[in-house]
């Protein structure tokens, strides 16, 4: 945790920002670099009867951290995507439970 | 705002209700019919050890908007889907809070 | 319901374990086999700028059950995830409520 699961943005960006979009969400939720999952998932989306390209959309799946750990989360991860020449991004926070959570079987 | 992930429904199927679907959604919802993000998902189902049809199953990401436009935007969603011959789908609802949803970094 | 979304697992491991875990699935829920949706979803992960393994992740959508019924059902799951020789998995559980969730247009 976090996991963030992105739409409507290519690997391979992802993959340029990857490295300095985590070293800095390390340091906003004060934790290491290596609990953060970052996944790309491809979808296809439909608009009046054609295919068309996914609207950039991040998921971010994590324990509640408060509203100042939550816009500043976002305000990194905007940048970020918007360092990509992307122009505009939604981010929406999902919350997992600390009762409803478990790594290999045990509450974390 | 408003998502809908789709699995088990294939995308000629979606691609062709998409736009009657929507623009009737959009009454429901009172809003443009660009807000909508409409997207298919695939995934590999398994039953009894052998690999098989996903179940159709529709993920409505959304804020809030109360029951009653709750059940008639599941009614559209249900008449549309059925219309393509399928005999069965399962809609689920995923609330979004305004202060957890962003726009280029900033609440929505 | 339940579903379980998994991720980072392989189809064939998956398909291997299915049947019993189910089984064993549906004695913890006291419903039918034919009750729960068992999907795997593909996604490309990045760390550090690489393309890496998915990390070992279940989302599983379901009713609250309560805490008893959650340990069980995370207990098990985990028991046949490691029997694949997977040393660790992870287990959220996103609750649906009854009021938005519809099968045919119809709460549940």
């Amino acid at each position: 945790m976090p996991h963030m699961i992105v739409r409507g943005i290519s690997v391979l960006d992802i993959q340029s920002i990857s490295s300095a979009l985590i070293a800095e969400l390390a340091e906003v939720c004060d934790c290491g670099t290596d609990n953060f999952m970052l996944e790309c998932l491809s979808t296809v989306s439909i608009f009046e009867g054609e295919i068309c390209a996914t609207y950039p959309f991040i998921e971010v799946g994590w324990f509640e951290r408060g509203p100042e750990v939550r816009d500043a989360y976002a305000g990194v991860l905007t940048k970020h995507i918007l360092s990509l020449g992307i122009p505009e991004v939604e981010i929406a926070f999902k919350v997992y439970k600390e009762d409803s959570y478990y790594w290999n079987g045990k509450l974390v």
